[in-house]
């Protein structure tokens, strides 16, 4: 209760981004008011400027300023390798491994029942569109797609449905592994992990 | 790394509050773009309305959107008895309590040496012209001043130096208790709580 209609209205929008419950909210609304710069003009300014300016790319649904993204820009990625990602920040997420070279295709979700999320509120006509594309050759074929979703039952109902749907296209699938962390202690790993673990085991 | 200037700039904006580190800014940026409604106008029209709308209390230092805040229009309150507080957002925790019902007066801040914040950078002029105000009879007379500070070095820094002022101007001062909080458990409470609790304990 602070009986200040603007800086309520403050609290209540920015409790409204994740993780930001009242108590956060209004401590941020607090800076806000106690910065002497122009802090409030240049956060205000920025988001309107990403409203204006961000928008997502015409081919893979990444976000970008520009018509087509830098990932489908840069001629030197491979056009036969795709990795299906479900949000834009996943793809900065796989750049910084330097391990891909391939394009990518954002989905902007995965199926959720629960939440009542189904293949057409994603972008999955737009994914065979491309692979039909590649095999009549308006465009590069394609021949893996590799899905890069969380390790969650969404991400796995979404693994399965793709499969489903893309069999049969002549395209390869595949899944990044699931299994230890990188320099993690065998000690702490749960049970879910390491069955994962056992079960992908890679002949050496 | 996200290779687009205005979510970059967003981000940076974003990771200038309190405890929003880099890899939250980003989540928050993302968060806003994949909103589909106004969300970046919304809070946009918010920041700008708090940062014309909400200013510091012409008598109390508190925030307000008015010329002097709630606490000092109400004439049910009592004129004589000031509650010294850092931050306007300390306010709200007294009041919630019930159990204060005089006035307030925001430093904006304590006297911290490392931070180089001195009692010229905080309201300290602003109590002494209140309290020889009041001596003066141009305003209600202060009969007692409480200092409502953090528990910490800076807050006990301050209480000092303004102890040191105040003394002589036949003003009561006095301090919130510091002691073992209510409904919590003695074994878990640190030494020097518990050394504050016993130095200040109450006749019975």
């Amino acid at each position: 209760m602070l009986h200040i209609p603007a800086l309520e209205k403050l609290v209540h929008e920015l409790s409204r981004l994740p993780g930001i419950g009242p108590k956060t909210a209004q401590r941020l609304a607090y800076y806000v008011l106690k910065s002497k710069d122009s802090y409030p003009t240049q956060l205000s300014e920025a988001l309107m400027r990403v409203q204006a300016e961000v928008h997502t790319c015409t081919d893979c649904f990444n976000y970008t300023d520009r018509t087509v993204c830098k990932y489908c820009e840069d001629s030197h990625r491979h056009s036969d390798i795709l990795c299906l990602v479900e949000e834009p920040s996943d793809i900065s997420r796989i750049e910084s491994s330097g391990a891909f070279r391939g394009r990518y295709h954002v989905l902007h979700g995965v199926i959720s029942p629960l939440e009542g999320i189904t293949a057409k509120d994603l972008k999955v006509q737009e994914l065979l569109n491309k692979i039909e594309e590649g095999i009549a050759g308006t465009r590069p074929t394609i021949k893996e797609v590799i899905f890069a979703f969380d390790a969650d039952l969404e991400g796995d109902t979404t693994a399965l449905y793709l499969t489903k749907v893309l069999q049969g296209k002549g395209v390869k699938l595949s899944r990044i592994a699931h299994g230890i962390p990188m320099g993690s202690d065998i000690d702490f790993i749960d049970d879910r992990t390491m069955g994962r673990a056992l079960e992908n085991r890679i002949e050496l």
